[in-house]
């Protein structure tokens, strides 16, 4: 049972639902925002496949996957188009939402360490490969919309430890050449439930020890550029 | 005669005037921003070269049009040394410069897609290069001077449909093998006489269905990544 | 004496301290934006491996040396680590921060030129990516906290003008065919004591002439993209 899921057919289906998801954040993103029906899409279309471009640019697999595979570049229009109408029921289950993202947090984090070390990266470079597929859509959706990326923000729960924890699994699998379907199945599986224990638990990363004066935000005085 | 429009000296020097009216954009951003003088020369060269770039990346045109030809990368400081000089005088002439703007969204729009379908990318991912080509540069200025894309702002008057428009036809003519400098020059009219109807008319974009009390721009819950 | 300068390992111990101290600067400016310790980890690599992953990725060297080079991904989260239980005693010594920051910004220009000329870029274009690699990484650190880069503010002591007198310096050299660590270094020398005095006399650059009624920050009108 469990090697039929990561066939390639299977192995595209699950990606397919990772953008799905990933869309919906952006499009919703959109909507608060005030966006028009464009610039959701194109939220969408840059949160779901944002993070693989960019690995996909990094390791030199061009053109990237998001521009061979039209359903990856129709999945964020169909996610468009569901929020444009149904905004309102698809934020109010959020939570469903939520557990959606975390099962493409996983996945992309496996998926996107594993194609990286395919490319003749190390092991370090892949799991950041996959760390950076994982949450790089969201950290562009962030700053296209003008705001601070929620990844870098303390009261947010736990993102990139999920992530960390998942590709840190390919990575040792691959080091010990146990790399198949089952393993890469639990380091995402891993990764899912880490990211919903998260948010369940409210789990925060710490800031910086012994914050006082430094923390009003004042802005820097001299920055380095 | 219109043949001649399409000789490489006549497209370089279109691509030279595309430039130089998304620099000055560019440009005057900066100005409005109060950055000084290597702000401006940033913000337009990245205006104007911005969106070619990130086209010749994903398609793997390396090293970038934008380095590899002297005049791309000169004439953003002309517009820059301009606007410098003469910014009232620019901006008093704003409707000439939308004007010159809508050209080069018609001239880039095409060449990005023709240029992505002659690296081997598929007809649709060959106009969202086309896309991307015209609108990049705007997106980045507009990240960079820390302000809402106004490609994502519903509150502007049409800026992408023109794009897609001149796109599409573009690869229509790739499609039914009818690509020639006839159809490319009507593809690249078509977007700019409808960027312009968009700005005489104020056309604008819908935005999301039923806007209640998600409208108020309340952060997100929990967003995903 | 000189000439050990730019042994291999010379010079990669010299990209390691420019890395260290431009992460340093990226971990100081997560503390005062108030985000937790991922974030100053993210913002440590993006600040010191941003813009030599930009050179990289436009001159076609995939994988970029940022994921070739174990030392150069593990530099920024020693850093991290020390700004994280430090930071008051990393401010308190923000001129020792400033002094090695302008160290490493003679080092990436130089370094970003040179490799650029290498990868088969012209001379105006191997100096425009020496500075890109320089002030890549500032940039993209403003970018991320939602700041407007310091390097486009007018309000900001030089930073663009040393690397770019280090990268002219560097591509005369190449031009007349004198380029050896002796030049090098004094390229290298010259960007980080010009970058000291413009801290130190408060250079700024000019901004457009004749500012009236446009320098209020308005929104623009009918902006271009």
């Amino acid at each position: 049972m469990l090697l039929d899921l990561f066939t390639p057919s299977v192995q595209h289906a699950l990606d397919l639902v990772g953008i799905f998801v990933f869309a919906i954040s952006g499009a919703l993103l959109a909507v608060r925002k005030n966006f028009d029906v464009f610039g959701m899409a194109v939220l969408a279309e840059v949160t779901a496949l944002g993070g693989g471009l960019f690995r996909d640019l990094v390791i030199g697999a061009v053109p990237p996957a998001a521009f061979t595979d039209l359903g990856y570049f129709l999945m964020p229009l169909v996610a468009t188009v569901l929020v444009f109408f149904l905004h309102p029921v698809v934020e109010r289950t959020q939570a469903a939402v939520n557990v959606f993202d975390a099962a493409g947090l996983g996945l992309f984090c496996v998926a996107g360490t594993t194609k990286a070390y395919e490319y003749g990266l190390g092991l370090t470079s892949s799991a950041v490969m996959g760390l950076a597929t994982a949450v790089g859509g969201g950290v562009l959706r962030d700053v296209l919309a003008n705001e601070v990326p929620s990844l870098l923000r303390w009261d947010r729960d736990l993102y990139a430890v999920p992530a960390i924890v998942g590709a840190t699994m390919v990575v040792l699998c691959l080091r010990f050449d146990a790399l198949n379907p089952v393993t890469s199945g639990l380091a995402a599986v891993s990764a899912f439930l880490i990211r919903l224990a998260a948010l369940r638990f409210r789990w925060r990363a710490p800031r910086a020890w012994n914050r006082r004066s430094s923390a009003r935000e004042a802005p820097e005085d001299q920055p380095s550029a």
